[in-house]
């Protein structure tokens, strides 16, 4: 499989061409649109590109064969597809706009790298940001990390998680528990929309923007589920929580809503509620959907009339 | 050890509080140097940073244990110095200065994080740039994404590899073989200032910085050996290569030069290498050592008297 330390020693020459790490990332960059004049993209030392006008966002996700993606339910193209969508919503979740994305790529022996490549580039022709560097290496398992630029060009800054005061009302940008549900059908054998939630996430980047121009005071997206994540907005923003039940998704159950992740709405706070439902009106989005208040840290955080447990995905390392 | 999909599930109570992502992450943290008024680093969705004043540098390294590093020979946090240190080299072989960094780690559950952490700070400070963001994910193998961003902030653009012509002289930053020579001395049980080279490996980035300003041609890092690495600049920049024997470091042996990856030297090519060295005595760098001259591709690739061989580190898949 692998040799260790190899790489300071001497390697043989490749047993199958198509299948040497250069001609893999040619095959993949030849089907990337061109750099624009005074940039270069893949194939040299670091890609050089413009700067962005505004602040410079920059998030790095992992995605993990067997942990965040079973490669016996989705193929390496959907896995592809996830680690650049999953890295992508963590700038929609600050109101930016992406630009590049970095996609470094473990894998053993055998995989099928064109098909996880054209995923990749898929999911950015999709989210509208460029790929344009990356690293590949051999090793027991589908690993892909994808670190992201963005920036926002306009109106108020990146909206942070720790912005939120009491008094501020809390959306969500879409019902929730389609993903878990899709997996759900998925591990039946089924298949269909909900699955495709599921393989194929979207980042919520026009969401994002809008609630930023309207002045959300506070933002995260959807990734471990909706009681986690916005525990983690209620901790950064030191408030207590007042929640009704989320939306549900159609096919998805009330817990799948509450304890699903991979959903990537966005979850936001706001003072001006009515101000975000004209926003997201004036620009053709769905409406926000509102899930509660927050309120005084010290009046805890309430589900209903049940405290509420921070369900949701953690990795253990202990 | 790992649950397939679990992610979109239903997430236990962790058995050790202190082996806890979000633990692992916010004593990480708490070593680093704060982040300046108006930025936003670790513990968000995204950081966020002042853009660069010239153009956006970016590039991503994958380090990955049995592959890259055996962890029988080197500790968790000599991994993670090198998985830093071996991104920044590709700012170094730009020409620029690293900005931030973001860390991406996939590990098995028991896995020292603190200690893999420590090595990702030590090398970021000593490297003089920022960690700012990253993710954590168990896996079976320790896997360490890094992404770095940089820019050049006066002078001459950035330095790609495809820019060398015929007649250009060929350079390196210095004597090449301790990587690989340090590593033959941690397998047979020694230690050493030479195994010091291949733990903790310096991107060189004053000496990168230097051949910008002084006009280099085409640039690269000496990652997977020099024969492997200077084809790469020759088949870039479409010139043939007239070479002599690559200076060897104290203790390594002249195959260990030719062949041995994981120096982080430069190679360089300039059509005024009289500049080069004066700009290297000026800024009190050690002289770049002439390794040959560029010629004409049709001229082929010579070593001495006989023709360069590639051999090198690359990854194969198929």
């Amino acid at each position: 499989m692998t040799e260790p330390n190899s790489r300071a020693g001497w390697a043989r020459p490749p047993a199958d061409p198509d299948g040497d790490e250069f001609a893999v990332i040619g095959r993949l960059a030849a089907r990337l649109p061109p750099a624009p004049p005074g940039e270069t993209w893949i194939g040299d030392d670091a890609a050089v590109v413009a700067p962005p006008a505004g602040p410079l966002l920059l998030a790095t996700d992992l995605t993990v064969a067997g942990v965040h993606a079973d490669l016996a339910l989705v193929g390496l193209d959907d896995l592809g597809w996830r680690s650049v969508a999953t890295a992508v919503s963590d700038v929609a979740a600050m109101g930016g706009a992406p630009g590049q994305v970095l996609v470094a790529v473990a894998a053993p022996p055998g995989t099928d790298l064109d098909r996880l490549g054209a995923g990749v580039a898929e999911a950015a022709a999709a989210h509208a940001c460029h790929l344009v560097g990356g690293d590949l290496s051999t090793a027991d398992q589908v690993v892909v990390a994808v670190a992201v630029t963005g920036t926002v060009a306009d109106g108020p800054p990146p909206v942070i998680r720790g912005g939120a005061r009491p008094g501020d009302r809390l959306f969500v940008t879409g019902p929730l528990g389609a993903a878990a549900a899709g997996l759900r059908v998925l591990r039946s054998g089924g298949d269909g929309p909900l699955a495709d939630r599921y393989r194929r996430p979207r980042a919520r980047l026009a969401e994002g923007a809008t609630a930023r121009r309207a002045g959300a005071s506070a933002m995260i997206d959807v990734s471990d589920g909706f009681a986690a994540d916005v525990v983690h907005l209620a901790e950064a923003s030191d408030v207590g929580l007042r929640l009704e039940e989320p939306p549900t998704a159609d096919g998805a159950t009330p817990a799948e809503a509450l304890g699903g992740g991979d959903d990537y709405e966005l979850i936001l706070a706001t003072a001006d509620p009515d101000g975000l439902v004209a926003a997201f009106a004036a620009a053709g989005l769905g409406p926000p959907l509102a899930v509660g208040w927050c309120v005084e840290a010290a009046a805890g955080r309430w589900i209903g009339d049940r405290p509420l447990e921070p369900v949701g995905w953690r990795h253990r390392f202990g």
